[in-house]
């Protein structure tokens, strides 16, 4: 089985068993980005998850190795087209060198970790238009000098 | 005077006076990350902290009209370089499919606004590391059909 | 069945029962352009319209779940090549910046959205060669300062 | 005088004397979209308006013959930045295979002419949010055989 | 039928009955070099000729309808490679702006048509070494003022 | 004196003695599509033309040498943009797999040079709309086995 | 049979046989870098080597005729990345403008034909590393004025 | 002085002199080939030849250090376009795999190096036509395992 | 048996038998960082080495051959995008100016060869976290004059 | 000053003072390597070593502040081009996927961190030619779940 016959799988028994993300989330008890992540191929899975979501959705036995397996990450090669995920690009566009100015203005010369790094996303209901909600958290990394 | 004109004076009046971008934001009672970007020329100001601005930092007067105009919006045409904003682009490609899962399950077919839209950054001290929070706040808009 | 294997069907069914996209958006009550975009898979369809394809086209029943679905839109990663669609990229490349002088001087600082969002298009008769018409209707979004 | 120049002289003088884009059509009594074009150095004018164009902003005597000389078009060779040429890009992305469908449905094969074109930009005015109107019209041209 | 089963069906057929591309655009009385694009796919045939050349070449019934349908044209994405097919490219780069230079001399501004735009290929016996002569032929379109 | 001041030179000469690119072709005994392309920097001129084009239009007299030396190529390195070069692009797009097949199957296999070549433009009048000629004139090479 | 197919039908005999390339060229009588590029699908053979290699390999009759048709020449779209092959393409690179400079000045305005050209490659064993000794060798084309 | 500032006064001094490459580079008792690429900037001369340079050419004096310092290599970014350095690249394109055969096959798995290497032009005359003999020579590399 | 069935093999049997890379190479007598190169196919192994790997891991009795045979070497064309690997890309560009100096200076004008070549991986515990030491030991080439 | 400014200067004073960059890391008591790129710009300086660097070379004051600051690291936009540069970004494409590999295998999941990060450069001699050793140190940061 490869990554990508889990990936589908999941999808498929997913929506056979009418579950959202959220359900699965709630199940595995973890947060709903890191286990969409997951499913999707973009994160390894620790063993007590990845039993538990093989158990949920009725995966073959040897999907479980394959979801606590070390994803090669990669993503469309180009500039992403999908509405959605391009306003997220046009926002590190328009903002990266802001937030590259406010980060370090407040936690001197580094970065904000992509790896020791965790999401989420709620929903603020607003009678003018509800509102998305993103919340990233990554740990502060200082440049070294030796 | 260019956009690129006042976005120097500005920080070279920044620096003169050892203002914070932080500093800045509180005088003129708005949000850091949008002042940040309305300085750098990716925003335009309304009428009132553009005046405030040249106030404080003694530009020149026709840099109000400046910061008032309409920018366009373009930035470095390639993936990005610096290892801060990169990590940010790495995030989009990570998660992007992601986000999009979870977005349209919770709000439907549409996307997240980056017009109708606003970002926030915090720092959460932590001993084993501080740690980045960004906080992105967009109005969800739903696909029409006709 | 996946997107691709329905958009396939619909355009055999629309050929063999001798069907015009006018016909069929007729038949569901909704406009051309919307109704032919989202048989080529980039819109989801509504609940009634996405069931009256289906019994129009004699579809298969899973089809009707895909219509509804939300898609992933893409295309073409490159300048378009068949000279219908390069003509109006050409519109875009030269009409631009004039286009964002003119919105921006009738609206003020924002955008036309491409998501709240509707387009159709005419024919005008005409002795020394018909004209299309190409009528686009967006919402105006205007930047939010905070 | 380059062409440049006679791009940034036009919007000098038009903003010192405070002269919209339409004004600005209004006086030479041609369509806004166009003269806005002629001015950012994207079409040639003819004699008229190029004329009462100088007269009306004092530009120096050379730049009527610039205006009237025949440009070479040319744009940022990128996926378009600014928020606004963006969305237009990404309607030709997300439409343009349905405009090819719909078009060549109702006029044969050929296509809409970028040459022998012209466009229109309407405010429509709306409680619930003004709505941008983009009208275009070019003239069909049918593919020959020989 | 595909449009690209046309293709290697009316290839394998021609090899099969021994004719040339001048052969069978003399059988449907029509140019050689139109004939041959559109049997590679690059055109739509009217109903006679596509009548005929099923006929010629005994095709499948269905493949008179994929000849009459419209293509949309497509080519490699790239710098073109085989030689024959770069040194054209080449001529395009080296002499474009001179043929834009010459034509715009004799015709004002405007293009030449690539819709309405026929071309031919003779060959000129040399004792030096032959010739090949390759003659465009489209109609000038004047750009338009509104 | 570099080739650019040179090609600026004869433009602005060229102006303002009021000369078409013919009258100068005619002045110099050549033909108008090589002597525009030599004065745009594309050819290296023989020293009779180089002579009389420096008398024609009072150029320096190190403009001789400039026009007697043997240019490196190079054009706009994308896909061109301006309309007028885009069309004669999509030319050999559209129709360079037809021309291999054409010229191979009246030549053997090998290349039309494009550097023992030459090429003439003309206007054919017409009621309907005038029409642009393009001849291009190569010799023809045969690839070599050894 | 499609080229591809005969390029591994090749491959696969030659290994079976254990013949070498150079062992394959002297039982054809020509060189041996000619014969393996008509091998690996980037020239055309005549007869008389297409049916000694058709023989000698024990290759499908209508190989034969693959063999003599004209390739559609084509390689890896980008910057090689196999080391043996970039470093040929980096001499292109840092020699390339020393080439133009050196052969110009030794036959005036021209080029060296890829067309009418052949190449061997020869071992000069050395005791401080064996060396590897190219030779091209193509026909200067002046370009021609007209 | 920058070494852009050295190869401009290298070309002026040698087309005053009236001096080819190759009277340089008997001068300077080296190839013509290194000598030629060493003054267009892509290799750093020994300190005997950088003086002997200098004097010939009356150099100023700090031009000896930067013809002696290391150079940064580096060109056009693309596809290369004059007509004679395309070639060469094509030459590469169609025949690298063959040489990658023909030169494992000679010598083992390896490459040949493009630093440990030198290279020569010769004029072959030929009554049909001149021809340019290119000899390249290279050390060969073998792979290493450890 | 093609390269690519070979790599695949060698996993699979890799992960029934439960060996570690190092395993491998410790069985092979050599380097875990060349051992896992080889393995995935970007190096050729000597005899003995694939006749052990082969025993070792049971692969069929052609694979020896293919792992003797040259590869090939390609990887993924763009910007790297696992984050692993993008770091390594992100040292090369952070670091690639710095360490030309340093290496030049130390060795004078040339390269570290990436053929006559060695890497290896270590682990440096440590409680505030562990850290990768990579090691790369190449031979150094001086460039050669002529 | 900007940075590109005191870079300039750096080199220029060092060359002056005939100082190689492992004199300067020397006076600095820092790592050669660290000190060649803060001083070409890729890393912010504390202040000691800062104040130092400026004492040594006879820096405007101003330096110091601009050694300090934070930079935006950027570089090169394509496959890089200098021999050496590019003989590591070949080790990248070559050995990526086998570093992934063994760093994996020995750490878990996780990268190595680019910023949290050492290198350094030594010289083995070897009579059959140096050897280059190129040692990285960064800390391996685990993925996170949540």
């Amino acid at each position: 089985m490869k990554r990508e016959d889990v990936v589908e799988a999941i999808i498929i028994e997913k929506n056979k068993l009418g579950l959202s993300w959220q359900d699965i989330a709630d199940e595995l008890g973890m947060g709903c980005v890191w286990v969409t992540s997951a499913c999707l191929g973009m994160n390894s899975m620790p063993k007590a998850p990845a039993a538990r979501l093989c158990q949920l959705l009725e995966l073959p036995e040897e999907a479980q190795s394959v979801l606590m397996s070390f994803p090669t990450k990669a993503w469309s090669r180009d500039v992403p087209q999908d509405p959605l995920v391009y306003r997220l690009y046009e926002v590190v566009g328009v903002y990266g060198d802001t937030l590259k100015e406010v980060i370090q203005e407040k936690f001197g010369d580094g970065i904000m970790s992509a790896i020791d790094f965790s999401m989420d996303v709620e929903k603020l209901e607003d009678p003018k238009g509800d509102r998305v909600i993103i919340t990233m958290n990554g740990k502060f990394l200082p440049y070294k000098s030796w």
